[in-house]
């Protein structure tokens, strides 16, 4: 039986997470498996904070990544840290020694995805990454190992665990936004500066990697238009309430011929779609194949025992592969070539609510302006205010180009008759 | 780069996808894989009578499996026939030639994995079912590749669309199952003779393949419990309504220690449960693993492309993996053995409708009759029938053993204010 000797990078919830599979599992994936997976040593900051030094023998413990990189028994490093630096460093240095490198680190692999990629293969170790996407929903492999023969023409996301509470909270108890992230504070689910979720960098950084997989092509950070939550009001999920949709903060790839799209923004979706059912932390991944057609993967996104999973995965499928790694296979090395074309300017549907004048001509003037751009609408709500002299009106477009109702919008905001553009959100269906 | 040869068995649904997706995908799964898989033979019965015959060149086509068996150029033997013989004895000689074999076949599998799980083993060449469970949904794939850290101890499916679509008619719009039933024939989602569907064998078929892989222990078709959703009425669905549950045909595998429980039946789920709004033909299956927790893939359970995804997928897999196939270590070889206990006891909640007798003293009786049995009740709803003589009543009981439960509805269906038990549906949370 073939014995494999792993090193952990930080033993924070994920590495102690993995620790603990490794240990209470290892005879179960002795039998099943037939190889022996064992941890051979934990790289760990500074020994006076660590809080779960206890749950490991002190002899496993470094705080020096030579002793690790140095160490020729070490077959597998899983990177658990977070973070750029000194993350990347590590990956690299464990690259170059030909050691296989497990990482749940979104951040720093869809920063630096080409030059791992590069640095794996000249030495022919492996590099897995389930763990950077969905925690334990093993969504890169179903799109690796699974679904070879399909072109992937749409990836569809709620890969942010911390603002899908925060909008099930809008949803369903009419919590402002503030509301709902204190709430979420207070659980443990949002962090004191919960800027990288609510502003949707942490699911960039995800989407970077999903849809760089799905679409066979490298999809930079750069390239992504990012769009959070903190706009979204009661008033918001109370129009979605009256069109049928839920609003849900939907990571969001397309591809048609050389065409991309990737986008991160609250999107309204029809109450029947499966990810609007998608409640609290739970995360959930929408793919469309042109074989398999629509088919979605549901668990929890984050936390120590499911990502855990998802590490402890890939080490072993990683074991499995040691003759044989496999790479990516990018049909733009490095940057976006000739082989695919960026879109910025999106065709989608919008819902657009107005503060309006509550008197004769408005509705004309605004349907005007977006007649004038080419933007044709789909249906009109109006609801007058209390006041009786203001009213607010959402529009739902047909599919429309994004430049062209931003050039519409212009113009009403100028009306006299139009006192706000409220919100502007986009819907799919 | 290695080319790898392809026979087909049966030139239908699944066999003329499969020729389709290999064709049109070939120059991208190469680019991808680095491998070159092409068809060479096509294993039909009868050329007067095959429907496809057109969309391959004649050459491939041959009426006689020595064909295939006997050349060795052919690696890998697609099996996509259904049905028992000859599939039974064609994947035996494939394997025994040494002869990867890939099968969609659930019924075959789910009646002589055994057998070929041992041909397989003994000769080295692989054994692969994806498309047996759930169409394009790669559940297999999910608990053999990225579960591996995880003890499951539940999986809860919709593995039938047929049935899916039924009780979806039933609950959306009223219709009974005669009603439903016929339109899905119409629609082609049902067969003129629906039996395999309809009572549960094809579910029964699929939660065999399902849990011996989930539990890592062999489950015969014999020991699971199967119950149809014939005898479903417009009633049960308007009960499950007014106490916020969707009625959903559930094949579930249970573990706790040794002890496995597995049944298909109508089942009661909450509303808000992920499985409750999975509509129509489609598929989905919910798995419990100690690290994962919950997690859910759902698709397209069946149809020609989303089935041919899942075998092409299976037939890039043995090519990667032609060095080293993976074979089941189930604890049980064979038979049910001492390692694990089946239970037929099986611990449940039930919801229970008897029409009764509208007077004094009924409510009593019944009351009595299972309170002797240890069955605790949780909850009550009587509606008054318009003839004022006679009353329906639901029981939904706390968790209670089965045969308790039946011990006491022949009591209760003795007593004379009982008019008829009318319906008796699992219920899980």
């Amino acid at each position: 039986m073939k014995h494999y000797q792993v090193a952990l990078l930080g033993f924070g919830t994920v590495g102690s997470g993995v620790y603990r599979v490794l240990s209470e599992n290892g005879a179960q994936i002795t039998h099943r498996e037939g190889i022996n997976i064992s941890v051979k040593r934990i790289l760990v900051r500074d020994f006076e904070q660590e809080p779960n030094l206890h749950l490991a023998p002190m002899e496993l413990y470094t705080t020096s990544f030579d002793d690790i990189v140095n160490d020729p028994e070490i077959d597998i490093v899983a990177e658990c840290m977070g973070g750029i630096e000194p993350a990347r460093s590590f990956i690299l240095r464990a690259l170059g020694a030909g050691k296989t490198v497990v990482t749940s680190n979104k951040e720093v692999m869809s920063k630096h995805w080409p030059a791992f990629e590069q640095a794996a293969k000249s030495t022919g170790a492996g590099l897995y990454l389930e763990a950077t996407v969905g925690g334990g929903i093993p969504i890169l492999r179903t799109i690796l190992d699974s679904m070879q023969a399909n072109n992937i023409s749409r990836v569809m996301g709620i890969i942010n665990g911390t603002t899908n509470y925060i909008l099930t909270q809008m949803t369903e108890s009419g919590r402002s936004f503030e509301e709902a992230l204190k709430e979420a504070q207070a659980l443990g689910y949002a962090e004191a500066n919960p800027t990288a979720d609510v502003e949707g960098y942490d699911a960039m950084y995800k989407l970077s990697i999903l849809s760089s997989m799905a679409f066979h092509a490298h999809m930079p950070i750069e390239v992504i238009y990012r769009e959070g939550i903190t706009k979204l009001t009661p008033a918001d999920f109370e129009t979605a309430r009256l069109l049928g949709y839920t609003i849900k903060l939907l990571a969001i790839g397309k591809k048609a011929g050389k065409r991309i799209e990737v986008r991160v923004h609250p999107t309204m979706i029809p109450n029947t779609h499966p990810l609007a059912s998608v409640r609290g932390v739970f995360n959930a991944i929408f793919l469309t194949g042109h074989a398999v057609d629509d088919i979605m993967l549901y668990g929890r996104g984050a936390g120590c025992m499911p990502t855990a999973s998802a590490v402890v995965s890939d080490i072993v499928y990683a074991c499995h592969h040691d003759q044989r790694h496999h790479y990516m296979t990018f049909v733009n090395e490095e940057s976006i070539s000739n082989e695919i074309t960026l879109v910025c300017d999106f065709i989608c549907i919008y819902s657009i609510r107005l503060k309006v004048a509550d008197k004769p001509g408005t509705m004309a003037a605004i349907a005007a302006a977006f007649a004038e751009q080419g933007v044709s609408l789909k249906s009109v709500i109006q609801l007058g205010e209390p006041d009786g002299t203001s009213a607010r009106i959402t529009f739902i477009t047909h599919a429309a180009s994004e430049f062209a109702v931003r050039d519409s919008l212009k113009k009403i905001e100028a009306l006299d008759c139009v006192s706000a553009v409220e919100s502007v959100i986009r819907v799919e269906e």
